[in-house]
């Protein structure tokens, strides 16, 4: 089949593909649609160090860096034929999104961060028929490819454990920033502080329901918190103490991902602050306890989503809950997708571009 | 009034420190005991950087380590006398103890470490009334000066939310650790794992309920989680996911503050696991956050405690709920601090000495 291969650090066409036989309990589908998420931007360059620090975390145990890698994780897709032992519940034809997730000889493997299960850049996958969820007959396939970025937000702000006492801040109005405001609002929290430097995500932020925006380049996002009821120093809190009174809470989203970061949150943002930390930071980062201490900061540290929380998702988008074009950016066929890899590391003001291998 | 005075990086005896006047609802206390903290030890000799990082916290904030200053915040008084405006409910003799805060011209101070209200190192002290927590008679002083060092554990134990679904391991059986391990006995948690490179600590954290007691010189602490029901890698949390199961959590408690814990226990402990830090490491600190984020660790930095938990540790004192004994190491008299200091930055196996200023 024809694919978009990794080898190297480049991104090759490759007309001549193999796609895995289909084990046990396994589909074959075609690829509709698929995202390029950030992570992909990154492993492009620097899959060693990818690999590795998933090795070192105990994930992507399979993945050797030096081996052909077919990226996409973000995908619709078509049911075309069944591997041995399937039942068959969902027929031929039928549009489905999945966690993409498949079991290999050697165990649960990333569809997408795999060298056994190519991902969305390929005509074809190989998914497992158990965790394929259908997506209902008019519901556009780019939507529906939006399950897995969407489910993202959706598991940071379960995380986050909110409360209406809570007031929360997105830092980085990205895909998952964005996708964070979506399930923020979705839940009836408010008021959402959204910070980005991109007017372009500004505009998507404030269109997907976010009350307050920022440019930080203009205005610190951490200036507002007295102004939303929040304690921003531990003096402001101990007057409020001492009035007897109890504020609101920060809840910081870190969705950017760049060392120094966190550290510019322990300083900047409110005592008692908890930053949901969901930009992945690839680099080693360096920050003061003493400061966190002296604050009480909480650092949660999130990835992907959970069955329910990816279902939710794709729910929200088949009942119209979110008005998904905001996320979508625009679609490229294979043969534009290195360019279109060196496109959005150079300017990142896009938010999702879907690859449509069949284009 | 005699006191051990911090001059520049060194302690001093003066037989002539003058206590500020007791403001309105402030009264006078004779110090029975105080113990010295590892907070203490380090602002002896980093006072510039400790006060700096208080104020860069918001804390601290008239701090100035270029003038006089008199340690101990870990004590047991005797009221004296009452400055305008006491409610005097509590009469002279009464043994008190009380957070360590007054209020200044400049707001509230922390007793101390401030240059205006001297702490439990000197022969008196100046404390708010509103603060003061009655010591039944008969309860030794020394056991009711831990009342401010059992209530950091059981402010750490309290940040944690525990539930009987957590397995919990105590990194570092100092005074910090040893009155985590005190509040989560005196919870029922268990089994509680705890860890420390001295014996004699090994051997307080035993006696105070620890069950399970590792020198980490020749076992790592994080050898043990599979044992006691926590699936410790991502892989066999895939596995248990699979089979149906879900296990215990882990919740690390890190009670030393060196750097490069926090990394080591991002590394080693497991997916999921909650590490509440309560051992200050003063200097800057380098971490993996992708390594945190694809294992979501948590990180819950905390310190000092509220009225009701230090309230709650006397309480637990006076009812005779904890071996008070196991905590106290050793006494010694105003000449003999600055000796001491010097022996407990170089021998780290003593728990808490107390300094008796009228012995």
């Amino acid at each position: 089949m024809k694919a978009v291969v990794r080898r190297g650090p480049k991104l090759e066409v490759d007309k001549n593909f193999e796609l895995p036989e289909p084990g046990p309990g396994q589909v074959i589908v075609k690829t509709l649609c698929c995202g390029i998420c950030g992570s992909d931007l990154h492993a492009l360059h620097h899959l060693d160090h990818f690999a590795a620090i998933g090795q070192r975390s105990g994930a992507l145990r399979n993945l050797q860096a030096s081996h052909d890698l077919v990226f996409g994780h973000e995908f619709c897709a078509e049911i075309v034929d069944y591997g041995p032992g399937c039942s068959k519940t969902l027929k031929p034809g039928q549009n489905v999104v999945s966690m993409p997730y498949a079991v290999g000889s050697g165990g649960l493997e990333v569809v997408g961060y795999s060298n056994t299960f190519p991902g969305g850049f390929a005509e074809y996958m190989v998914l497992q028929e158990d965790l394929l969820l259908p997506v209902p007959g008019g519901v556009d396939p780019e939507a529906a490819g939006l399950t897995e970025p969407l489910a993202v937000g959706r598991h940071a702000v379960n995380m986050a454990r909110l409360t209406k006492n809570d007031v929360a801040m997105v830092i980085g109005c990205g895909p998952v920033g964005l996708a964070v405001i979506a399930a923020l609002k979705q839940d009836g929290f408010g008021p959402v502080v959204a910070s980005d430097f991109s007017a372009e995500r500004r505009a998507a932020a404030e269109m997907l329901g976010a009350d307050i925006v920022i440019d930080p380049a203009r205005t610190s996002p951490h200036a507002r918190w007295q102004s939303l009821g929040v304690a921003a120093t531990l003096a402001e809190v101990e007057a409020m103490t001492l009035q007897g009174k109890t504020g609101k809470h920060a809840v910081v989203f870190e969705c950017v991902g760049v060392p120094g970061l966190i550290q510019s949150i322990i300083m900047d943002a409110p005592p008692a602050t908890r930053v949901i930390v969901a930009g992945v930071c690839m680099s080693e980062d360096t920050f003061e306890p003493a400061i966190a201490i002296n604050k009480q900061i909480s650092l949660q540290f999130v990835v992907g989503y959970d069955a329910a929380e990816f279902a939710s998702c794709l729910t929200s988008i088949v009942e119209g809950q979110l008005d998904t074009g905001l996320f979508l950016s625009g679609s490229v066929g294979m043969d534009e997708v290195s360019a279109t890899f060196g496109r959005l590391e150079n300017e990142p003001s896009s938010i999702k571009i879907m690859v449509k291998p069949h284009q």
